[in-house]
């Protein structure tokens, strides 16, 4: 996969290596994309920047049926629980599987449980379009799969009531490790810590929002953007395993 | 290394694995510490909950020499431009080695460049402490070694003047590869930006600051902190190679 | 002026006071609206709040020539600054007099200069619609009236390049009084400092910006809004004359 | 009073008006403080800027006994609810008298109640010393005193738990005026939102954080404060009433 990058419109075209590409701004010939130059025109005359995808560029072409987890949260999860290629995630639901696929990218293994059949069937269709060979998706309730989990160092919970999976005795997770939970509301983390002061296997580390702010610095410009499409999305809620 | 949390003052302790702890809150046993329970106490009676570190304790217990790269910046750096075990990163300069060990943890290699030998040191004596085979790192400028250089996905400058080094054919560079420049000041992008707009082979995609709003929820109470202790660290600016 | 507020669809109407009122969720006729009840029905049953309008929807409702200054910008300035009503502010330009207005109901005078005369008629426009009978409106440069000017506690600039104004002498300015520079862009600080560096009068005490932060709480509902229409109106510097 | 400001280490100092100033930097005599020059000498040869103090310096030196509301959420206060010359306030409680001192500057008449006898000695003190004439406070609960209450444009309600007041029929305020609740937990909206829910008199506007972010824009660094001091004050709630 390409990547096109108008230089008058600033828009990103993604081209999948076959045959020639037809955009509202022109269209481009297979030969021409094929060149190894940094610069096609269209046959309109309009240039384009062209250089290789990455995993950023191919984790945003993903399907959407649950709402994409965003980079500033998966990010942040990450440096904040330490993961590396040594760790083992487990991770209630899959959503529409952008948790998984960043993790898959880092870590040893993913098992990831999704209980909406929709939802399952994009995630195993984009598990497939990203080639992740290190994850184990269940369609099913991870509360019924307690037993048959392997040791882990993260527990990733996108759902609702995370309280009532915690009341259980995740003794899969390793002594130290992270429970993450990501709740839009700061309800669903009230709710989250009466249970929390119940429990002595359990301390909560941190309560956070990853906030960015995009900015234009360019000429005589040096500004924050006046809108923001994305502020708020979840918080999150890092918990340690005693 | 255990860590060792005191329920009644919330501070933590890390304890290395050999003998009795001391704290100033008492001391600890060894056979209490490795007794494997979740709760132990001091002589004075004193209760603390105890659990194997990670990644995220061993990580702050690093050396410091110059400000190390916080896990808010780190984070969206690897969520941003894609990172994962079939990378490779060229650093500089190493600073005190967090970037370096973060990386190091997810990506297949990471090549570093450090030109303060003091720091140097410390990064060399961090990147043992963590344990880090996958990482080569070089005192001296990266200017001058840029003709060795692997294909890599991930360029990332922690140094004052960037424009320096971008000033140079960057060919070790994949296509569609990032520059992820960290730049305290607004000053640095401005002048980054005019050597920006003079380039064909580089894409400003996105000038960011990662800001964490942490909460207080517990019991009645449900607010962000009073203080901030960090809010601003520096701006990260993703650049594509094209 | 009264406000209508629809119970269903959450939008606003302002009734000038004349007639019955057409909207398209239907009309209410002037007999119900003047019953002084709280809630009116149109005639297709859609059921309004209804309530006197106060400053707040009259200021809302003034023409927009330039940018108008927001309440947070302009509530920060006036508390920032300690206006009262014993203060004399001078102002320029006038933009679309959102702040000459502001400053009009708080203070005992305001002097405004507009250089642009589709904005002077504007300003005087929306000046006679609010109904202020303290402010002098001239069209022209400040810099060609400072002899004229009274003894002043706030000179508030809402222009480019306010070096051009400061590196003059601005003896109408009382010992200790404000100058607030209104400025988009870091770069206008980083010139305007060059000349506040050099000169002995002016003390830089604050570049700020000012942020709000909207929040859905309701129900079982409560974060932050999720995008936000403003983020970024502009930085303000408060300088104080010596 | 006159603000002394120091060129080498930045402090503020504030002269009463009478005699020689000592200072930790030495002394200044009365005859250079009223010598009228910008610019005063120790007796160590520390030069000090001198200027007029203005409202905002006074409003500083008020005693503390509550905690005192900050400028940024006063200022936004009075810009989004209209605030000028010719509305009234009703205020609860008084706490240091911050937002009395600042509404009083502004508005016709302040009503305010203190039910804490050392908060009330300590506001009218403070009222004495800024020499606030429009403002009557009284120590007592402001729900013993609804039916002496004049028409009202604002009540501002700086108390844990506003629900409570609002459930009666608070008839003195206008309609179309405003209720703001200033509430440090999101716990206390969600309560107060219950209130609304169930009332058509009583309309929810907003719900807002006020943040500032001070910058240092200076010779070469543009860049936000790394620290915060003051993040989170409080949420402002405006209700309208209908």
């Amino acid at each position: 996969m390409k990547v096109l990058l108008s230089k008058k419109t600033g828009n990103f075209y993604y081209w999948l290596g076959n045959g020639d590409y037809h955009t509202k701004e022109g269209f481009v010939t297979e030969e021409d994309l094929n060149s190894g130059n940094n610069i096609v025109k269209t046959n309109t005359g309009k240039e384009f920047l062209i250089f290789n995808s990455n995993n950023y560029d191919r984790r945003n072409k993903i399907k959407r049926g649950a709402q994409l987890i965003t980079p500033k949260d998966l990010g942040y999860i990450a440096s904040r629980t330490g993961l590396d290629r040594n760790c083992v995630v487990v991770e209630a639901g899959s959503g529409s599987g952008a948790a998984t696929i960043f993790f898959s990218g880092i870590v040893k293994f993913v098992h990831t449980f999704e209980i909406v059949e929709s939802h399952y069937e994009i995630v195993k269709k984009n598990l497939n379009f990203i080639g992740c060979d290190n994850v184990d998706i269940v369609l099913g309730d991870i509360n019924e799969n307690l037993s048959n989990l392997p040791d882990a160092d993260l527990l990733f919970l996108d759902m609702p009531e995370p309280q009532n999976l915690l009341e259980k005795n995740l003794n899969f997770l390793k002594s130290g490790s992270y429970i993450v939970c990501y709740l839009p509301s700061i309800t669903q983390i009230q709710v989250l810590t009466q249970l929390l002061e119940k429990r002595d296997d359990y301390y909560l580390e941190e309560s956070t929002e990853v906030i960015l702010r995009h900015w234009k610095v360019w000429g005589r410009v040096a500004r924050p953007m006046h809108r923001k499409e994305i502020d708020h999305t979840a918080f999150l809620v890092f918990i340690r395993k005693i």
